[in-house]
């Protein structure tokens, strides 16, 4: 008998519902369209039929603990309402987080979504071993988590781990958040697919032609996939794109000392072509990376046998190992340990 | 009656020793030379003469709680000794805190001299109405501390707050440290005056190649003196300064959300000069600060009736309070909270 909780992540593209139990073991998980364009309303119905679902067929297995929903936008944490979702039009000021508590009779928490990301690699993940992580989400865009002592750190307003947002370039391509340079420019799937068409313009990159006018919709998955069959040019967006994440780390390393930071997203499946890049920056630009650094970094990609071997006293980079599913249990997370 | 503490600021040049009481009020101050060249034992003896000689004075006063000693390089939180100090040769791989407590018999807890100044502000300086903040400490090189909840954050090994080595320029300036175009290339009082000889090396700087021609001893202060002046080149080295430290500030702003970040040390008696880059970068390069800046962050130098006028959710960047004093009264307030 072990009591549980609901997790949701509530994507642009995708709403998943997962009920997950005390121990970390997934029960059932369910996707649907987010259907956005249908409105705010319509989907938080959907949501709250799937939860009470899941809920109902779970109850006597055990006590549902409550429900963590992972929010792409900044969150206000105290009101429990969406402050800002570029992919949620129209979630903004509305009490969403009392309306669902309201419905469902169970505490609700919403979050981050790059937080709850980070919160499910702690728990579940690459620092499970660790009290202290930072991790970079690399989707669309860079989003990123900060746990210390095992929780989330959320800063006065709940806006810190914008590492997305850090300057690598001060001089470097514009950003939609107003600066110049921010790795999200050069580390998000969106990133990789634009340098790969800076570099089909320069006509020196021709099977990345190839490969973007062979497919409307040429993606980072397609130039990693030309990274790993030895195209340089494909070799070299990946280089640059895991220097910008390095001097990102360098940074981080050198202000937090942290036990762990953890490359997650759907561009760290890019882990091979991403890592030779930022190891290099680390080594040359973090003096506590260089004195903390496991004899072979490269190896540390098994994070938790490294740390063990280590006792915990070494500077862990490390990918993600949940993938997806790190947000969905990392929102489970949430109502089993309080905000 | 109330008890008090013994706060010591090991400096390459000065070793100062406090006596200050748990409302923060400092008894006494002494200050000799640090006689480095003598040894480490003989400047040990000196402490401790000094020490003895404040405690025993004011006994009658109140309990001495213990001794806290600010040092310039890297700690080993847990064996007490000093692992890395370039200015204090000698120092490695010997017990000194436990030397001292036996000398003593008093608790004593050593910790890095840019923590203690963070933790100095925090308690009695600018920061004394936060729970969060981190400060740099622009001296001859810059150095940092991190306070969260009240408390030093350490980090995995004692490292954490290196903000000096964070990159500004991916291409810039070598540092000591092995990495290019760290803030402390372009913010310290060394920095500051290499900027100011590269100036005069182009030869348009004729007010700066006069102070420097007519000074063996040209520091940072006396371009500070012609920057307030009027001299536009004097001007431009504190606005690159002010840019380089701009650029570090909004990543941390970004990336860990505090309600205030403190510039402390030598350098920051220019603020009037370094501040226009520092806010002009934030506004550009953080859209958190952008989302929780002050209505008029220039006049946010006056922290502490700032941070109460925005219910402490405001982002507040502001130059310290205690000038050369914070490291003393953070290294006493080390024995009244633990570390």
């Amino acid at each position: 008998m072990s009591n549980f909780a609901i997790g949701v992540d509530l994507g642009g593209t995708n709403l998943r519902i997962a009920a997950v139990n005390e121990e970390g073991r997934l029960l059932e998980k369910v996707t649907l369209g987010t259907k956005v364009a249908l409105g705010r309303d319509h989907v938080i119905n959907d949501m709250c039929d799937a939860i009470r679902h899941l809920s109902d067929k779970y109850q006597t297995s055990g006590r549902l603990l409550g429900v963590g929903i992972g929010v792409p936008g900044i969150i206000d944490m105290q009101t429990g309402m969406v402050r800002e979702s570029p992919n949620l039009p129209g979630w903004s000021d509305y009490p969403v987080r009392d309306e669902i508590e309201k419905r469902l009779q169970a505490p609700v928490i919403l979050e981050n979504d790059a937080n709850v990301a980070a919160l499910g690699e702690k728990w579940l993940g690459a620092g499970r071993h660790v009290g202290d992580m930072a991790m970079l989400t690399l989707g669309t865009g860079v989003g990123g988590g900060v746990i210390l002592n095992g929780k989330i750190w959320h800063g006065m307003t709940g806006m810190a781990g914008e590492f997305g947002h850090m300057t690598v370039e001060p001089g470097g391509h514009p950003c939609g958040c107003g600066n110049r340079g921010c790795v999200e420019q050069y580390a998000s799937a969106t990133a990789v697919v634009r340098m790969a068409r800076e570099a089909i313009a320069t006509g020196d990159a021709p099977e990345l032609a190839k490969a973007a006018s062979s497919d409307a919709e040429f993606s980072a998955k397609e130039i990693y996939n030309l990274a790993i069959q030895g195209d340089e040019q494909a070799k070299m967006i990946f280089r640059r794109a895991g220097r910008a994440l390095g001097i990102v780390l360098a940074g981080l390393v050198n202000g937090l000392n942290l036990e762990m930071y953890v490359i997650g997203g759907g561009v760290s499946s890019a882990w091979e072509a991403l890592s030779p890049g930022i190891f290099e920056q680390l080594r040359e630009r973090s003096m506590v990376y260089a004195a903390t650094a496991p004899s072979d970094p490269a190896s540390a990609t098994g994070a938790s046998a490294n740390v063990e071997a280590t006792g915990g006293r070494k500077t862990i980079i490390t990918r993600a190992l949940l993938g997806s599913d790190a947000g969905l249990f990392g929102a489970a997370r949430l109502p089993m340990t309080g905000v």
